[in-house]
């Protein structure tokens, strides 16, 4: 068995290699009648595509998306959506080295070991351009959510960059558009910058932490016991390529607190239910509360650095390598979009799975 | 659409409510000829029992396990095996306050929000009592493991008790058995029964961290790019009740590492690669590399708590609540054989996904 | 993997062993607020159930249904439903013979090439005895169904026994509960007692052909492209014991109709769509167009028989074989609340499928 | 809910209309190292490629498949494989009429139904065009046969045209390929020649019946109870368009044999079990037996006639509908094609989950 696909009523299979002719997604089950458009999933892989400032990979992608299926004067029909993005800048370089070495920290290894064969280039498969697919299907969850659940917004943040987080009462959502970091803290994004200078320079690489909030979110979603919303948030941000650590509301740290200090009080509304605190990001027991639905989570620094490691090649000698090539001293950065094209996906999946059981009744509160 | 399976190609399906006349759990991909018993399965079960020390829940389970199908004459046949467990100390009490007004923290007000109708005797279907069934099913796997992967073996620990972890120079397995904390820190278990002793007594809860290793686990599991080892970690563990976060190896602390840090070397051993760190959690772009495959989660802490807090009632009145009742101060006890049971469902479930696709195949290193 | 599971959104995993201690349904998906009682339930069973004439097996069971989890205050909670039948007529009869020799017909051999190891005890899972979980399941399948879809009415009956067919012209639905094959042709009842008494005597057995249809289903189910409706009912019909045949409306006959007598014309009525004739069983492109859905099956004749057969030991010998026991002589009987059972599922499968991708959205026609 | 994916393990899912950009296929699950190439699988879209006799349309369709991911340096990596086919003969032609109408026996009215927006372009999603889409992917599912089982043989002819049926003793696999119809009869093939011309002459059309036998099937294949070998031969033969039965063995005529003759008897042969009849169709109890797996459907005449049906318009009004355009009078012929490339994806993905769970045990039979 493989899996490269996700969700389970919103179900997106995405495919292609880093330097294949193509990647894309196949995606499966959204809403018909949904207005959709190249122009608008554009806008989306925009925001992630490489090459766009000094502190992202200088690979040039136009990632220009084609819809080939499932869309009818603009709008869907129910039937399965195939976005395709070509790859054009396919460089001609020599792979000879990465072919015989495993770059430590990198899938080289595990694939050989599972597969026995690997397309080297650019890393295949495990390479992090296949996040531009999900990009492109969270920009159809996006137009789906849009006609479904008119109220929610969603979006993401970088808000700890290397060691250095960022000052919560500094939080701004206006500031996140105004800076390469995707960082909501002014401050941070000038820090940053001249941190992550100097980690370019060193050749090295630099790990983030990637929040992503959801507001509006209809109360009821999730499915337990195994199918929990934040469960499939976790596994769908764990799926990133360098993820190593998926955080719900209070996250690792809820391990600290006390159980009233943990525990989010609840007042009546005028319009429902109102909670003093969000510690469980949005979530009980695996179903949203109607609160924001807030996940956070680490990204590992970018295993390609210009510095000299130890590894050893498919014939068994021992080497040493260094990554050159065009690469990102923090690859967090890109994750960023990413995450909100997860949380996209998720959330519509969730939609279409609550309805499918319930029909999206909710129980009755107040007199 | 409800969701209470997980697993693909072994499939746990768990059922049954906190205080109803059953729960268990259907069991279906198991591999014939499996030896499996009733005694077996009892032992992982005694370990997660309440009522074994004050500092868990005085309720009462005999948690007797009777296997009703998918066994002949000692061994699995293939087919599903449905394990069952009978409540026997479902107290008639007065559930008249929880019926009508939501517990903080708790799943009560999302699942009414959801369903419209809810058992709320002892939480229902969100109760932990859920991971009984869970644990059952883990000792199917763990004797599915036996016969596929001889060397793998695999132990769960408590590495954080509110804001006080453990120091890792103290390390040692041999104490997870010795305290009931399941705490691999000597000192650490004396001071965490002093500190348990205090939040008790106070009425109070407090969270965890565990930490769940195997070794042994072969190179090559894993789907990537969305049925990833880690992904599906990350999604057993999210999916037990009360956890917040999940971290594989370095995990959120991955952010705060450099590349050359991060990026485990590799060294050619006599047997194979060896990693000269393991930052990566013995997972690289999804798949396992044959180091030891670590995952940790945190707990929140417990919700029912002997202290006033404020919510509302279904009638959607502002009220106060005070949780009596058989509750632990620190439900992330418990956890640890949960969080092993999920670990071994997992590895199982991968050991046969991978031998569906790949047959096992393993790309050759070495001369 | 093994697969014990059917629909999507309805899921239904069967578990149990002819002679194990007990079978049942694990039926995950069901909207919540559902009115279910054993009593309804068991009113199903009690139609399949076995020794109730001279035609079926004088096996005796009671095939008592317990409700252990999903179910409170009679209805549905939306949480897993687990339906357990106790096996109580397990005769400690001597299975040495069938447990060396493979019965022709049988699944005896197929599970041992397959599993090497099999509970030979009365079929072990390959039992139709498993079909009583289905009828358990349909139960609940119908009272959602009843919720979901008022006007929506199914029912099945026998066609064909053996080589004699119903005359259409006498087909009427109240002769169904009259007879006990479940026939809707009065003189073809009588036909048949007669014949199959003698098939009885000789110690063979017959084949059959069981009709269900539906009536009153909305427009609009089925999943194209490889879950439309029909693929669905010919999957679910086809995984029922000793079937061979699978026919959607004019079914193999539509061969060999032309263009204009098979394509059914439509009439715009005051309701709605009207159709001037049926070939298609009410599915076109493997969507429901509101018309009656048939479909038909083909039941092959009993394979334990009183006649000698030539087989095989598990040892390689050449035997021969008589199955003595309690076996019906034309198992297709009791197939017919089988049936209708498979067309519930699906049914309500496809209209929660529906709802959670379209949300019963119609396309209007009229002005 | 939508679905437009078939198989657990090698699963396929096709996109695309039959006048968008392109349609394909996304195979994920094939197992790494399987050589395949773009040639290969064009052979097999040869096959089904309309235009290539005055008995099939005369729309023009290259066909060409493109390999956009999945396959490196001419073997399979083990990540998923895209297939590619440009829709190039897209006629601007006049739609209006069957945008307006709906055209009886047809998908118009069901997915107007379904949906409330259809691309009515040539039947949109419900064209046939989509089996070239099964029929590349088949081409891959051979490929990893080839390997896999490499006894594995496979072939499907046309054994019935309209009321006409071949004659079994003149069977001939060698006949299938020397005449358009892929029948295994000289005599009918020369038979079908004439009366198709006059069927197609006189602007009608007519339904065909496909048997597709499958040698060298190893025993052990299938999943009961719900995943059986024939169950899911079942469902992937009743998702071709226009097909409404479908036998396994003796089929519908199971019904009219005795349990005498029906039971296949087995005798010891010197390389394993050997029967002396196949009723069975190769498949007991839902498992492969060893046997020739012989699966047989009907379809139905094609839709399109050139004849006048009454029917109505989506604003509802009484209509009168010739479908002009290019058709195939029976498009059986082209369904051969399908059901090969239908059974080759059954198989492989039955191999592929039974070593999944089993690893591919079998019981030893034998001393």
């Amino acid at each position: 068995m493989s899996y490269n696909t996700f969700g389970q009523s919103f179900r997106v299979t995405t495919w292609g290699e880093s330097h294949g002719p193509a990647l894309g997604a196949t995606v499966d089950g959204c809403p018909p009648g949904v207005p959709v458009s190249a122009e608008e999933i554009q806008h989306w892989l925009d925001r992630r595509k490489p090459g766009q400032n000094r502190y992202t990979t200088q690979r040039q992608e136009a990632d220009a998306v084609e819809i080939l299926s499932g869309v009818f004067e603009g709008r869907t029909t129910g039937t399965p959506i195939q976005l395709m993005i070509r790859n054009t800048d396919q460089r001609s370089k020599d792979y000879s080295e990465i072919a015989a070495k495993f770059r430590p920290g990198h899938a080289d290894i595990s694939y050989w070991q599972k597969y026995g064969i690997r397309d080297y280039r650019g890393g295949g498969r495990s390479s992090a351009r296949e996040t531009a697919a999900r990009v492109a299907a969270g920009g159809v969850a996006r137009a789906a959510l849009a006609q479904l659940a008119p109220g929610l917004s969603l979006r993401g943040c970088m808000v700890q960059m290397g060691p250095h987080r960022i000052d919560r009462a500094r939080f701004d959502w206006a500031e996140v558009e105004r800076n390469p970091f995707w960082t909501p803290d002014a401050q941070a994004a000038q820090d940053w910058a001249t941190y992550l200078d100097g980690v370019r320079k060193a050749g090295s690489s630099v790990g983030a932490v990637i929040e992503v909030v959801a507001s509006g979110v209809p109360a009821g979603l999730g499915e337990p016991i195994y199918g929990k919303l934040d469960t499939d948030l976790a596994a769908a941000m764990m799926s990133i390529n360098a993820v190593k650590g998926v955080e719900i509301g209070e996250g690792m740290n809820a391990a600290a607190l006390t159980g009233e200090e943990n525990a989010d009080e609840i007042r009546m509304g005028n319009d429902g239910p109102v909670y003093l605190s969000n510690h469980a990001g949005g979530i009980l027991g695996g179903i949203s509360t109607g609160q924001e639905v807030v996940v956070r989570f680490a990204v590992k620094p970018t295993s390609s650095i210009l510095q000299t490691r130890r590894t050893i090649s498919t014939s068994g000698a021992q080497e040493e390598i260094i990554t050159k090539g065009r690469h990102d001293p923090c690859v967090g950065i890109r994750a960023v979009p990413v995450g909100e094209a997860m949380m996209a996906c998720v959330l519509l999946d969730h939609i279409l799975r609550d309805r499918g059981q319930t029909g999206g009744l909710r129980g009755h509160i107040g007199g």
